[in-house]
């Protein structure tokens, strides 16, 4: 039945109605979260199975809620991708903690816009809060400020402009095209760093051919030898370097970089230095595991997640920097001369370091879950993480019939089915080898226990398993080897 | 008290204690939407005030739930500017519906990165129903395709990313600077054009100079005889003409720029042409009202923003385009030949279309809101808005102290005191009635019951007040020209 403030109301949902349905569905979300492991983490369909099951025209009239939400039920809820389940191991995890999807809730229902300090006093300033909190928990000196974007292609595309203003031919105003003085613009990263970066440089202007991807060594860690051959080459062709990109935790294998090497390069050259470690980052809030992060505190700028490794529902991501003005010349419409007409105190508007002008305010749910959490149950849970991945890794070096393809300093394992016949030999070749590893992922996947995504390393089918959802538990690492041992049994004798 | 889930816990929040702490929440988020109206609309703090109210140092150790739900309570809620609150008449309105909110809730729970179809099906194939139903809501015809965004900032940036690869030079591949083939690039849009042209622009390495700020008649709408001068002008001078940005409902004074004119020079220089209408969008959900959107259906893209004038909490601006496979030119980093390898039938990935890879769920909330509202409720709603700024403007017109500065086709109003002295002229300078009118607007605003902004006009200082919130109704805005009147008899009286 519909409700009066439905059928003819002009305001929003009644109050009581609202408080009667935010319980209700407060119960569907914790049913939710309690049961997730009763789906499969991939449902069962195929591409346009799900669109024709909604009216193909809007609804001219209001409906229930009760059947908008059973609607929920039926048609939403089972044909996600279970990123909450605790057999998520595929790509890199995000889940949307308690705290964090209660930190959403209040979010919606203040509808803050944090665009300028103005339109939400609250929105700016705990952002600065909350910035200065996990830059400490990082361990990053004070000389890094920040911000909150939506995801790290925002972030890496913000320091990236910024590194192009800073070239200081007024990118920002005048543009690139059409000019004698300025050449062709270059930014170097790995082989194996992320397409966000070909994407920021695709978006800034510069082209995807900016991106020189340069040679890694066996670790999948770029070469600084090969990193200065690069730009000496550009140099010599006349085009410009701009910025160089090092990843601590690239998306295949989470290889780390060397940052001191590389930054001695950007140091020498002059040039940008960005650190990607939008996956990995939050592992140095453990002190003692700050080994992988070295010298990364002499970046320009840095980027993690917190809708990764800190659990925070989709979207937030922290950028760092250290040159928080380059970043305002960048994406800054606001003249120097009006900035300081209104106040004593220069006000921060958040605004004028994005390309977008709104902002959800997405320091509130990070606020809850530091509080709740605690750096230190946060290190806990993460450090458990890298232990059943290590775990994990144990058992494959352990195992003659499966090969671990890549170092695993974080929580991703890089292998593949590789069995020995009789002889010690490998018993199959390298076709057979990724054909056979295809189908034991794809039979994993199949039985909705496990998600694994893959990659290809040194042109090999590897399959990952990435630990990092809350709820994974050593239990369900376990049952994802012992699916992938039943699977090999079964799709590895069962070459074409 | 701390549970033994913070204290010890390697896993998410207890699903007892989230259920418990939802519920509370739930009531919290009620109480503050059933009594906004007891906040002043706009806080009564100064910049720089609220940080110092928060710890400088992360905390170590879990905090109970109920000691950061009271610090919620007492430190966020009252420091939030209220965009829930019905006397808020500034800028354009950004109302998070009941429903709308419970779409948040549910998105947050369900943990959804909709970048591919394979990481949340039932995300990418809803997000195509409701960009569907809000399409033919619209009266566009289903050429059109499109897909939701974070900010109309985005949504622009991506036509006009568009636009750039649609020249042919290949942008995204060889990028902008360092080539004799590409001249400097110009888009065209009115003097009264929202600043994310602008900013898009710098973000695309156009630069700011690329844009071209085209006259405006005295409607503040674009003049197309200067526009085609413009263009004429840019080419003659060897520049190279992009696209052209029109408004239906500009920033400052809700203009309409003459779309079917500017569809023909459009037409004639072969030239991108995007329509802006984020904000007065949705009012062509009324088909008696759809005079104002003549000829916007010849455009090659429109943004317009679900999170104003559709209710939706922040974050949803949906971009419709006609050239869905320009925006994947630009923005994808797929090529074509491996699109269909996998599958029959190609996958929609959304990510290829936008410049960033990670996407909340965003058409869960839309698909929730339109249910429950239906399409009439819809219009009943926006109709009610329109109703209520022309009543005001015609208190203002009835008025000889006060003048209205624009026309009103939308549900914002300009105006200003402009009290004629007893020989019936104007009883202050430019100057005077410039201060007279800050007065006015600062002490309405203080009052906390009612909440303008302003901008310039023809240079003169100039009061907005724009209906968009749900929970206006006319009492609110009896009460803000009741406040107006109250202001200008003391703060007129008041000249320096």
């Amino acid at each position: 039945m519909v409700g009066a403030d439905q059928a003819t109301g002009l305001n929003d949902m009644e109050p009581d109605t609202f408080r009667a349905a935010g319980h209700a569905v407060v119960d569907l979300m914790a049913d939710y979260l309690a049961g997730v492991e009763r789906y499969p983490v991939f449902p069962p369909i195929e591409p346009g199975s799900l669109a024709p099951d909604f009216p193909s025209e809007p609804p001219e009239s209001p409906e229930p809620l009760s059947a908008i939400l059973d609607d929920y039920v039926r048609l939403i809820e089972p044909n996600a991708t279970h990123w909450q389940h605790p057999g998520f191991m595929a790509y890199f995890a995000t889940t949307a903690s308690g705290p964090g999807i209660l930190g959403e809730m209040l979010t919606a229902a203040l509808g803050q816009n944090a665009m300028l300090w103005r339109t939400s006093p609250i929105g700016t300033e705990l952002e600065g809060v909350v910035v200065g909190w996990l830059r400490q928990g990082l361990g990053l000196p004070d000389t890094f400020d920040g911000l909150l974007t939506d995801t790290a292609s925002t972030s890496t595309l913000i320091a990236l402009g910024a590194a192009r203003e800073a070239l200081g031919f007024g990118a920002a105003a005048d543009g690139l095209p059409g000019r004698p003085d300025v050449a062709r613009l270059r930014v170097y990263a790995s082989e194996h760093a992320h397409s966000s970066i070909d994407k920021a440089c695709m978006t800034l202007g510069l082209g995807r051919a900016a991106v020189v991807h340069v040679a890694v060594d066996e670790t999948y860690a770029m070469r600084p030898d090969a990193l200065a051959q690069a730009i000496a080459a550009d140099r010599a062709a006349g085009h410009m370097p701009m910025a160089i990109v090092a990843t601590i935790g690239t998306t295949s294998s989470t290889a780390i970089d060397p940052v001191a090497a590389i930054a001695d390069i950007a140091e020498r050259e002059g040039l940008w230095l960005h650190v990607d470690s939008a996956y990995a980052g939050f592992v140095a809030l453990a002190p003692e595991r700050r080994a992988a992060f070295e010298a990364w505190e002499r970046a320009d700028s840095i980027v993690t997640n917190p809708h990764k490794w800190l659990f925070t529902p989709l979207d937030a991501s922290l950028l760092l920097t250290r040159r928080m003005e380059d970043l305002r010349a960048a994406f800054s419409l606001v003249p120097e001369y009006l900035r300081t007409l209104d106040r004593e105190a220069p006000v921060r508007d958040y605004n004028e370091y994005t390309p977008q002008l709104g902002r959800r305010f997405r320091a509130l749910k990070v606020w809850i879950q530091l509080r709740w959490f605690g750096l230190e149950g946060l290190r806990r849970r993460i450090e458990r993480h890298i232990e059943m991945a290590q775990a994990f890794a144990g058992w494959l070096d352990a195992d003659p019939d499966w090969e671990r393809l890549a170092p695993v300093p974080f929580s991703t394992v890089c292998f593949r089915w590789h069995p020995v016949d009789d002889a010690g030999g490998v018993a199959l070749d390298s076709v057979g080898l990724d054909d056979a590893n295809a189908r034991i992922m794809d039979a994993v996947n199949r039985t909705g226990e496990t998600f694994l995504s893959h990659t290809r390393l040194d042109d090999r089918f590897t399959i990952r398993l990435s630990v990092g959802n809350l709820r994974t538990e050593p239990r369900h690492v376990e049952r994802a080897w012992a699916l992938l041992q039943a699977a090999a049994a079964t799709e590895g004798k069962a070459t074409p």
